[in-house]
Formats: structure tokens, sequence, C-alpha cells
């Protein structure tokens, strides 16, 4: 893979999306390669024109000989594997190009294994030597959110019909980005949306809670991705943004959070695995089996199991 | 509030909620009690009715002197208390009943936590003597999902607007669903929904995946809760669930399968509050920083940290 094959880049996301044995060792052995790569994610509600948007900054990248990869991931059901790659047809126009790699992921097991996954995935990719890093989400819940945190700019696209949407979730999207695009801008709700997000935008930034580690001003920009308008500027963004977090020194605080928040993940899922051999083998005697049929409470045995799973 | 003291009960709802150093003395206290208790869930996207229907469900209940106590989650955001609490307005009619209690949860720290303390608020609920546990979510996302696995009968309040919402996590309803009401039957999409809901449900019994410990076919109900239409035949609904639990023996291992998913999470949850201060201290010398500063890779670091956080 790192001589530039792509089947064996596709073959190892393979390995690392099924968490085979191999992963520990594909993941030293790009360990370190592809700081270089940006990772934008890309995320919003159904029916917002995601895909379109990236199609679209695919194109505009590519026109600046810029490599890309894109990992669009759905993290709603196990069961819609289907619907991404529906979407991913949009983005055949640059199916046959060398400089273009694009991956769709899906559910497989435990959703927090899916954000470990994606953030591995993205390594690879970055390892491989991809200028451009796009991460699309489908949705807005707190895997979405979760999976943004591996992004470096996280654009959140919306659209004026994804009132319900936005209001379910609206303290998570206004944490996660760092610049709002309203698609289908030719619609009526589109300035009100505008609006109302600029309005959101300003409170967030007099809130408490705001990101103070860099100086940036959260835009809502419009577009029409369909007709290629408003893409530029939405790339100029995401340029801008970047500029900001190397400026502050956010974009390294930043990685580094984020490789604490991936290493715990591993820890807490490779301890859900020897959690699960501890359940299974027997080998604490009636303890489990007490729990589980309501003998014993969950606290008294705790600490118990607890060492015997880390310690296995 | 083993003697029946509702402020005692409240209070030690609250130490739960938060998560405080005395849970495990009270989780103990309570042990084993209140296994009587018939836990219904109640979930749906935003909008459905859901409050209005579990409103009515009170009033049926209350009709026949069984005491219910009520909680009401939203995990969708720490920001939207609010709206949980606007939404309880409706049940005020109850609120001076001593046969009823209800408490609204919302999200405080990590989703998971949340799961885990909504099923520690129930176990204080069933032991206070409560007959009837209803839990409503507001969304229909994975946390909600998990929350409902907390149930004995969970039921799917949808509306013919909340078809987004439905596409959406479709799988996971299917998944999560013992009861279907189709809710405001009065409106024009009702028939339609209802018909695509039988579909689904039948498609689903037919399936692989569908559980086959229990004789049940998934009931699609009507209801118009804003004039209590339909509430009588939901009651029955569950009541039918609820003897063919018991009869096919279901009930039993529902509940063993629910205490094991309970009890590797309070493992996860203790070992995370273990990694962080292992992150803390310092005390494994150079190895985190080592991985947050990209020098080592976190693989390689593993099982050290995992060994050492176990063990504290």
């Amino acid at each position: 893979m790192l001589g530039g094959d792509r089947l064996a880049l596709a073959r190892l996301i393979t390995q690392v999306e099924n968490g085979t044995a191999a992963v520990p060792a594909i993941m030293r052995a790009v360990y370190g390669r592809g700081d270089a790569a940006y990772i934008v994610g890309i995320t919003g509600p159904p029916g917002a024109g995601k895909s379109t948007v990236v199609d679209r900054l695919i194109a505009a990248l590519r026109a600046e000989s810029a490599t890309v990869a894109i990992v669009a991931v759905d993290p709603s059901s196990p069961f819609t594997g289907g619907a991404v790659l529906g979407d991913r047809i949009r983005m055949q126009s640059h199916a046959l190009d060398p400089g273009v790699f694009i991956r769709s992921m899906a559910t497989r097991g435990s959703l927090g294994g899916l954000a470990r996954a994606t953030g591995e995935v993205i390594k690879l990719l970055a390892a491989f030597g991809f200028d451009w890093v796009l991460v699309e989400t489908v949705g807005v819940g707190q895997t979405e959110l979760d999976i943004m945190k591996l992004a470096d700019t996280t654009v959140v696209v919306l659209v004026p019909e994804s009132g319900d949407a936005i209001q379910t979730m609206k303290a998570g999207l206004m944490e996660a980005a760092d610049a709002f695009v309203v698609n289908k801008a030719d619609r009526p709700g589109a300035p009100a949306l505008v609006a109302e997000l600029r309005f959101n935008v300003h409170l967030q930034a007099s809130s408490p809670a705001a990101r103070r580690d860099v100086e940036w001003e959260i835009p809502v920009l419009t577009a029409e991705a369909q007709n290629a308008v408003g893409i530029a500027e939405l790339l100029a963004a995401i340029r801008a943004h970047r500029a900001a977090l190397e400026q502050s020194g956010a974009f390294q605080t930043r990685r580094r959070a984020r490789r604490r928040a991936e290493f715990e993940s591993l820890l807490v899922e490779r301890f859900r695995a020897r959690l699960e051999q501890v359940f299974e083998t027997g080998d604490l005697g009636t303890t489990v089996d007490d729990v589980l049929d309501g003998r014993l409470d969950p606290y008294s045995a705790a600490d118990h199991v607890l060492a015997r799973a880390a310690g296995r």
C-alpha cells in the first residue's frame, strides 16, 4: 500500500473495518505517516445534499491537482448500507480518476467501533498520501458528532427542510461546526435559516462553552451545490479555518486531543473484548452468574471482575 | 424511601443522576426489591404525541388503582431540559395524585452514563413499589434504543409526519418495537403509515434476525391519544405481550440479558473513570505522553495502560 497500490489500500481498509487480528500490525506499520493530510468532515441531516457538496469539493480540489480520499459513513443502521451506496452514485464522475478514492462504511457491530474504524481508515488514507481526506456522515446523531471529532475542519450542511433535525441536535451541531453551508439556497426558507444560524453562531460565540483555542468566527455560507454555486467560497472558508488553526497552535493541540480520544476508545474497546471473554469462560466461578441471575448486586462484583478483565 | 417517603425517593434519584459516591451503597440497599414492577418503554420521534399517550396510559392504569411511575428521558442534548419539562406539563393532571410519580432526566455528561442512570432510576422506582414504570424517550437515536432495552415491553409511537425520522432509524425501531401506535390516526397519511408498518412487521417476522424467544406478532395499533381513543387497546396489547413473555420464559431470559448489559455498562464506566486517573496522574511515566504527542502508536501502549487502569 505504501508503494501506491490502491487494491492493497482497499484490502487494508477492509481489515480495519472488520477489526481483524492484523489491525494492530497494520496501524503500527503506517504509524507516523500521513500527518500532512488535511481532514474535512461534512455532516448534516439526510437530504441536505451532502454528497453533492462533497462531489463539487472533489472537483474543485482536483482542478488544483490535489488528491482526495472520501470516507462516507452511515452510522444509522447496519441494514442501510444500500442507501449509502445509492448516494455514492452521484460521485461516480470521479470513479475513474486515480487522484480520487471513495469508500463507504456502515455500522458493523458497535457504534463506538465505527468511530474507531473510521479514524483508522483516515490514517490509512493519509499514509497512502492523499492531500485531503473528506469524511461524510449521514445524519446528526451522537455517533456522527463523534466521527466529526476526527476532522480538522467540520462543515455542517443544512437545507431549509431540515428544521426538525436541526432542533433535535442543535447543541451538538453548534458545537461541531466550523462552518455552516445552507444548501439549496434558492429555496424559500433559506434566508430565514441563514439568519437563524447566524444568530445562533453569535450566541454561541459569546457563551462560556465556546472554544477559545482559535480566533475563528464560524461562517454561515450559502450554496446551490447542484449548480456548483458557493463551492469556491466553501473551499476558501475551509482553507481560512486551517490557517487560523495553524497560526493559533490549535491545530497541534487538537490533534493531540484527538490522539487521546482515539487511545481511550481503543482501550475501552479492548477492555470490552476481554470482558466478553471473562463472561464466557466462567473462570470467575459463580460471580458472573450470580449477578446475571439477580443473586448478587453488580456493584459488589464490579472490582473483582474489572481486575480480572484487565489482567487477562 | 423504602418506607414510602417520596421526597427521599426524589433525593436518591438525584444522587443516581449525578453519579455520586453514594450510588453503589444506594443500589446495594435496594437490590433484589421491585422485581414485580413491569417496565414499559415509549419512544418515537419528536412531535409524535408520546407524552399524551403516556398521560392517557396513566389515567387508564390509575382507573384500575395501579400505581405508576414515569421516567421521561431526553438524550438529545444537555441543553434541552426545558423542552422535556414543557412536555411534562401535559401530565400535570396527575401531579397531585400520590399513585403517580413523574421524573424528567436529561443528559449529564456521557450518553452511556444516561442509559446507566435511567436503569438505576427504574430500579429505585420499582423498589419503592410502583406497579408500573413507564419510560418515555424523546427521539429515535441509538441512546433511545439503548434505553428501550431496559423495558419489558417497548411501544413505538409514530405519526404520519414522522416519515424522515422513521426512514433514518427504521432498522433500529423495527428491532426495538413490541407494538407500534400510529397516533393522530385521523390525519390523512395515517392509513398509509399503518400499511407500511404492517408490511415491515411482516418482513421482519420472516427475517433471520427476528427474535424467536417469544410467540408474538407485533401489533400496529391506531390512536388519537388527545381524545383518549385507542388507549384501552394499547394497554390490552401491552398486557398480551407481558403474558406472552411470561408464558414463553422470555421474560426471565430477557431480564437476565438486561442484567448482563447493565453489568457490562457499569464495568466499562468504571474502567473509563480509572483510565482518566491514569491519564491525569502520569504514573505511567512518558507512555501516555508519547502516545498523545504521536511518538508511540497506541496499539503498542494499549496492554500496558489497560493493566494499569484496571489494577488501580
